[in-house]
């Protein structure tokens, strides 16, 4: 069996008059993630790294910020593609470790509807994705509350 | 045997008043980190990045800042719990990776000692735990000494 | 066989008077990334990774920047270098996934010379080494462009 690795981080302003999408779920929160899509920036994350470790590009090639038919779009049916994609060039998932960085809200209470949600998406056992939280103590921009971030590192393997 | 790959980021502030304890041991700096533990952002993210791996939420989870029991506890003994958490799931340690990055002090001299610590408490052989350092060449919060970051990526395995 | 993971993050600040090298190619732009050597930011994560999946330090321990023989070196020498040390510990790549983010240039048209560069220099197959590019949608200093980072995570292997 072929091991690969990969890794995704990716970064989205927080702002009012926003829904927050995070972890393909919807948040009660004063403000929420500005983007093309619905700006979830967990599941954007990962799809990079899913992406990466098969060496196919990254999340801009695929769904570009340019196309009208991906505005405003549910970031699980392009985490779908993504994973359609990667079964074309005979990849499986193995497992997905992912860290959000946000000073608020509190995800904690969260965290299992997330992995619920998105193992459905990925049609994997909910053992095989994994979701942390974490705050970067009020420094920089996510300490600030100006925008959320999130890192992913994903294995994925291939017969 | 399945592998199983983890990845933890944790951030604390550097601040006057406080030791520094970084890889599992004090280092003599003007400057300390912040936190509810001895706030030893290199072994949190360890903690974290092992947790992810096998699945088990995060440091914030099993650890809260809001327990009394975990006040200026030394994050070596958070760490053993951990090593012991994921082996009740069947799991042992393939390798770790870290990456410190502070302005200041030079941390360099201190790699050996810290990696030595640290596969003491984790009970792993020495080549199975790296510790890296770099600035951010005085960008960010890091590179204007407000506080010091660590990512750490590990491989786990079962048989 | 014997597989290992490795991280590896560096940050280089963006100016002017400088040329813009990164991923091993030197790009056209209004300023570029300041170092001792040729300040490739995307090479010197490669290399970080590489030697701390090996578990060999890292690229400041190998190539400081004090020393006047790395002084404006082309970063290509350091991973060709980093490549034969870690062979000399038995490992060989198994694959590399990196994520580079700039808010400026667009980096989208220049991966795939990237990506055949450095698969040369590392004497892999293109398909080992996978390239993303990202921004922080002008959240802190890369979004700034005050600077550009990269992030990198390996999978070694040894029989
Ligand atoms: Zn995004
Ligand atoms: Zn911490
Ligand atoms: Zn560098």
């Amino acid at each position: 069996m072929k091991i690969r690795v990969g890794f995704g981080f990716d970064v989205h302003q927080l702002v009012e008059g926003c829904a927050l999408w995070l972890g393909g779920i919807r948040l009660e929160h004063a403000k929420g993630l500005l983007g093309h899509s619905d700006a979830d920036v967990l599941v954007h994350s990962i799809c990079d790294a899913l992406l990466g470790a098969a060496n196919m590009r990254d999340i801009g090639y695929h769904f570009p910020d340019t196309a009208g038919e991906y505005k405003n779009i549910d970031s699980k049916i392009l985490l779908k593609r993504t994973v359609e994609l990667i079964a074309e060039k005979g990849y499986r998932i193995g497992n997905i470790d992912a860290t959000i960085c946000a000073e608020r809200p509190k995800l904690k209470p969260h965290i299992p509807l997330m992995q619920e949600t998105l193992a459905a998406v990925m049609a994997i056992d909910i053992d095989d994705i994994s979701i942390k939280a974490t705050t970067t103590e009020k420094l920089g921009f996510t300490g600030r509350e100006e925008g959320i971030s999130a890192y992913v590192t994903v294995l994925i393997e291939k017969e």
